[in-house]
């Protein structure tokens, strides 16, 4: 089948690759539809690698992915040949600890898309397991259905929060995952959200998007912006998703007393943590790894029409213009947020 | 002052009654502006008592209400003169070992406006605690800000359920209750709602409000409607806020496994509970009594747009016509909601 | 192999039976050493069915089990031979919702040894997935292993109350699961149990079994003495274990405000349940079905020290003895808790 | 009355104070009884200072304290002349948010005994709220009444965990308090503890204390012993209680996936903090800051026996000698875990 294959840092093709898939009992076969083009996907392009995740043969990329059934394994019965849908792109080993007790993104076995050495599905066709692919529901698109899987990362962190109804949330970051977590944390019960970012167009996008106040925090204070909206008392909630070292050790700055942190982006190194001013305010400070369990519950958001990620999706490639899409993806200006493929039309 | 006095059942008048309210150093003193009737209010007039709650001498009537404040207790700091408020009608003791966990609804102790012997607020002014006076927001009115007393009933019923984002919620009853409790469990992170009911214009006024799916019981089986929507798995949340004693002993049919009943009505009597149906979906149960620090949730969810209690209020009288009021609240028909008075203008 | 079969109801035998059991990847095979007698098991003995599971052919009964692992399945990394192990009687489907969920005890296609059809493992030898299978410490007999399994019952109860250290719990009913699950919540947090019977033989046995207060109620109130142990305020959580409709009933009236309810038990019918005195108190009801991740937690309180069955292994038979085993356990009397059967020794 | 107070830095004596302390409604007047040496103390009288509290004017020290009632005010009613208490020594503002919240404890307004400018209770008696004293159980000595001050502080880190019957923890430190954390996670519900110092005569002592397992770390791989008690999977649940800055950034090495880290010790300054090896684990981290709501508890697991502070007192001085017993706790031997001073006898 013809995929785009990173043969190695910096050098991407279109073109032929033979992955011989046999369909088990429970996956099903789906033909790809649309494809996202994620941090990652271009972080390999670009460097090789992600942290010990090394590209050393040539990789299918893409994991952002919806697309429509074409064929069922023997014991599949909750879909039928047609269903439009999408995917969660890593699959943990059923027989793991950390898989039975639920918590399945956890598992150290977890095999998961365009993750050295896992192919990726930006190709015509891949099969998955059935537990792991999800119906859109009728008004949601395959762009949108797509969006899924960075949704996704949000919808986590905001379920690790336990947002009580009315909270109010900071989100440190307006790339896409900062605003798509500022959208799961609205549509998951925060009454509103204050985003601080120091790109004026992210921030300008992100305030759009509901009630979002935004902070340029290289003008302004965001403690200050917080503890006017809050009559002094601080923020439910802090996601921090700018995975920058100096935002991630202020997060308790802004926090409310008996208030959350998640932390949702990574830096790359370990940040000054200051037990202190967490321990007066008595932080719960949660971690997300990827997600669970949270693909139909974003598809719900999304479908009863609570949850809208169509502003985000503000470039679109067709398949033959793959490269020219993970180049543009590579250097994208401030105003565009996400890249998809159309690897197909139904 | 000139109030509105139920003097015994059946029997209510405006007219002039002597409550010496002295202001304490942590008290503020508040000029009524819009009161809602409340069912307990109307109760009261119709029966003269509620359970135990007997009306054995002349008492205000009144609890849902906002005004603006007029008087500033020595200590109060977060609050002037002129401030726009709605108040918590119950008053704990501060020194009651609930009051201390944070559970001050359940202080036996609390003193209730309207609730014998204490009186109501349907009157030109009051003396309330700071601590259970709160501001609106500015985009919010006298008449929303009297509607943040039932709907916090709702709320809490949503803080109690512990809504994972994207859950979908069962409320049983489309009366104000459950309509409210539906718009609370919709901010507070809930896709959609199932709500059930046999009185078809309840249905009609609730199916309006947002991703609420109507369900005429009278005419079609809830489970069904239910399981179609959920794919057989269940709802994850049923709120019963019908009080009916056969809803009430059916909350386990459309529950998912590992599901949240939320009893918000109050059957006047012991209902059939069927414990085995509750254990083999291992179901968590949760009771509310009125409200805890849910009204500064209330607000924020209104005051930025998430939760809009406006188709709600239905029919308005002015303060002279607080007798006619209640006689229309006594008899309403089925497409009112909420009846409100305006004590006074600003 | 020769099993001790359940030819229908009143029938039992010890006879030869042929039971095809491959190993599978992920299997162990066990030699049974000791089963304890449930009160399942004699159930199905006496009246050939429970609820709408029918004994309609022969059937293996038991399903408190230990034993020693013999072989192993091609993947299974985590066992030798030769280790001694206790094992979860009740095996889910991999690949269903409520498993991935973390939930796998809901899953309605469980298939649960001595539960029509599926047989249990009186018998020499049984194959297992190695997942449901686990190590008994060093200092744990094979006896107390076979104790694991009616523990788990407690453990998952006192899972569920989320107990917090020093919390005060009632226990309903004093039978082999009351005993354990104040053995569990004690070991989980409790400060002490108050427990409730009518069978003074019962208490006097429970009374010796750590900080339990025995009330006979036949004799004096449970609630005056819950009261008068916690000043008046209340027991923090109340388990039902006894299953009786009256005690059932009861629940709420021990509790302290904010209080949790356990139902351990199954009534076989509807209860009259209070909603008005739950929600006064603001209780949360939690209801059980068989356990899930608990057997490692069981295992580590026993093997610590912290929790002690011995004393509940009231009665020993030899294999050859099975039946009259059974017929003990139907009519056993006060003084006796658990009846086991010494299938084979190491 | 004589007291002993902290004249400034170095400078202690035993002298007459006049501390004109009227008696409020809701407050009791208590004689001392015993009075523990608190690190804290000992830190004023080497430092004069702890952060920005600093000792401006005379002080009284001591905050760890047991006594018995000699005076009730107007409104006391749970309390009579007599009674045998020890008390919290922190008192909140009953008007603010935190307090009303029920996290009393994180009201900036609290006043703390023997934190500057509050007087200590090294003296003849003190007017305390009635709310935050309480009545020790029968079987509970002052001696041990003035341990629960310190052990609340590992009560409120083992709450915060919220364990699950059968965990596992590390506790980080065996000083006073985390020997404490282990005594309170035990009678918690945690199956068994591995605790780790450098200070072998410390890890000695705690050993002797229950199913604790003493890790030197100056010679032995903390993460090796616990993978080889929990096989492979970690800890459920770490808590730091050394405030060593190597120690606090490695919490997340031995931790299970989805464990949970407790920061009890207050590291001087921030510390590196490994956000991506928190992430893969999902760790949830719990801040504590002193404690509230514990103290009934952890005299309910005194009182019932399941926690023993006996073995932790190991040195007493009287009163006249408390200087002498400063001067000891500040060089003390690291066989000693608590200093006390008998201030009076019965």
């Amino acid at each position: 089948m013809e995929a785009l294959v990173l043969e190695k840092q910096h050098e991407l093709q279109i073109r032929d690759i033979t992955l011989d898939e046999p369909l088990g009992p429970h996956d099903v076969r789906i033909a790809l539809r649309t494809v996202g083009v994620c941090g990652s996907d271009v972080h390999y392009y670009e460097n090789g690698a992600i942290g010990h995740f090394v590209v050393r043969a040539p990789m299918v990329l893409g994991h952002e992915a919806s697309g429509v059934i074409t064929e069922l394994g023997a014991e599949v019965t909750n879909f039928k040949i047609g269903d439009r849908v999408c995917m969660e792109p890593g699959i943990p080993d059923p027989n793991s600890k950390a898989t039975r007790l639920g918590i399945y993104n956890l598992d150290p076995a977890v095999r998961f898309w365009a993750t050295p050495p896992i192919h990726g599905v930006l190709r015509p066709s891949v099969v998955h397991p059935a537990a792991f692919t999800f119906k859109l529901p009728e008004n949601i698109s395959y762009a949108e259905g797509a969006m899924v899987e960075p949704l996704a990362v949000g919808m986590h962190a905001a379920n690790k929060a336990k947002i009580r109804p009315g909270d109010v949330a900071v989100v440190m970051g307006a790339g896409p995952i900062g605003v798509l977590t500022a959208l799961a944390a609205l549509a998951g019960g925060c009454s509103q959200i204050i985003i601080s970012d120091v790109v004026q167009p992210k921030l300008d996008l992100a305030a759009k998007l509901g009630p979002i106040t935004p902070v340029n925090v290289a003008k302004e204070s965001l403690v200050d912006v917080v503890n006017k909206l809050t009559d002094g008392w601080g923020a439910d909630i802090v996601f921090e998703a700018s995975g920058n070292e100096r935002a991630s050790a202020g997060v308790f700055e802004p926090l409310a007393p008996g208030g959350c942190v998640v932390y949702v982006g990574l830096p790359a190194k370990p940040i000054p943590y200051d037990v202190v001013a967490a321990s007066v305010k008595e932080a719960r400070v949660e971690h997300v790894f990827r997600y669970a369990h949270v693909y139909p519950r974003a598809l719900a958001l999304m479908g009863s029409g609570k949850l809208d990620v169509k502003p985000l999706i503000t470039d679109t490639f067709g398949f033959a213009d793959s490269i020219k899409a993970f180049d543009y993806a590579a250097h994208m200006p401030a105003t565009s947020v996400k890249v998809q493929i159309i690897v197909a039309n139904d």
